[in-house]
């Protein structure tokens, strides 16, 4: 290949989009291969530190509120009263740090295959594991469908897969059986959220099929909100609630207005906003 | 300078902000130097085709209608009978097109400085030009700051800032005094929006500084509608509306859902929720 990415820049090229993204690095604090995939962190220079997985952007300190909090506010004023919460994935802490800033959730769960990652946001992301002491909170490091297989049914409340792209140690969570593995330990009125990937990119791809394949699972509701994720491909994300016996088309509003959660991005009205597609993914998504 | 872009892209380097975006690209189709600005436009891989003015981009084929769309439908559905509109830049025409889609609107008057955009959108984008046909349209190729000068008092009901950033040909556009000129050609009950940058990386700074300029200005009220634009910085891009005599937190929601504009992004729930800023911006913001 003769692309040369450019000297001091980490950059991550979507192939298929044939687009790609590049912030400036001044160093590269951690370099490692774990058992599962190959993670670094930089110091960027304009949006703090940067991590990595697979050469594809995880976060960074500057935008990853937007992430973290579209993946947990959302799904957690849909449930009618959450108490058991589940994260596949999420190893960097950040949607654990949102979760627990719901005074109604009793136990989150947050079960990520590769250890390293939570180690590396430790030592260099100290914002998102600030809350992982919280008494709430479980920690495991084992393979997050296996953990849903050996889930009682209808146990859990709220269930986040917030994981990596559908490709490399991700590729599982975005098969159909495993959808159907969720609605079985959800209890009645629970929902799921997973990540959604880009609203320009894959509207008529990955968002339409995990819609079909969240409905084929025994969803019976089932809801697309976009948000911006400037260091993601095209800046534009989404996350998609599938409810089993939960409307996933309305929310606690007053409870969100009224709760202080000290929120950057995520309000009432930006999620009735966020519930509302734009008309080229309404078609797009037509059922 | 070290960095060299890569190879087979053409890539924008956003200095201050310490990233980059790429495209792919495939052929270049016009690499002109105008007396104002060097316009270029490449085939690219996947986003159809890109115009580049001095290095930045201003719009591909593929996601150009977001920003289109957010420059032209709410400030029109926001005042409450438009029928006289002004364009400052825009030489796409792709702002142009979408006015005209409002058959209420009896005349546009589009002033460009460069002629040559609108030719090479001729040439190379032939959707963005297919209204310019439209008797209610006019294209002038002249100073914009000059033209609002010799505009009579009070004889406009929405002006449209379709500008590059605040730097090179541009920079007259975004200075207080030009806020006041336009001030007074608008008619009581007018609005004018701008294009404002990007809500990550400026709303601290250029977002701030234009709506305390619109207010300095004359302006009454202010409103700032983030919206997604992926070949932008960061992603996620904004757009300032400002009302003499109209509340831009309001807008004629009945006939934005009645209309049929056959619009790719903009609804009138869409435009409800643009208006609900998240909250690190609000914070940024108070006035």
């Amino acid at each position: 290949m003769s692309e040369q990415p450019m000297d001091g820049w980490f950059t991550e090229v979507f192939d298929q989009q044939g687009s790609a993204i590049a912030l400036r690095v001044t160093e590269k604090l951690l370099d490692v291969t774990s058992p599962y995939q190959h993670l670094e962190v930089f110091e960027t220079e304009t949006h703090g530190r940067l991590m990595v997985l697979d050469g594809c952007v995880m976060l960074t300190d500057r935008d990853n509120f937007l992430y973290h909090e579209m993946m947990s506010h959302p799904v957690l004023f849909t449930h009618a009263a959450p108490k058991r919460v589940v994260i596949i994935g999420g190893g960097d802490c950040g949607t654990l740090r949102e979760v627990l800033k719901h005074p109604g959730v009793e136990k989150v769960t947050q079960i990520d295959i590769d250890e390293e990652v939570t180690r590396a946001a430790e030592r260099f992301f100290p914002t998102l594991v600030e809350r992982n002491d919280d008494p709430r909170a479980e920690l495991l490091f084992e393979d997050g469908v296996k953990w849903v297989d050996n889930c009682p049914d209808e146990s859990i409340d709220v269930m986040i897969i917030d994981s990596t792209d559908p490709v490399g140690p991700a590729e599982g969570l975005f098969k159909t059986d495993f959808l159907a593995r969720c609605h079985r330990i959800l209890a009645p009125g629970g929902v799921m959220v997973q990540q959604s990937e880009s609203p320009l990119y894959h509207t008529g791809t990955i968002i339409r099929e995990l819609r079909r394949d969240m409905r084929a699972a025994g969803f019976d509701s089932v809801a697309t909100l976009p948000f911006p994720q400037p260091t993601y491909p095209s800046g534009w994300w989404s996350c998609t609630l599938a409810g089993k016996g939960c409307d996933t088309a309305t929310f606690r509003s007053n409870d969100a207005d009224s709760a202080d959660l000290a929120l950057e991005y995520y309000s009432s009205a930006l999620h009735q906003g966020a519930l509302v597609l734009p008309p080229f993914m309404r078609r797009q998504l037509v059922e």
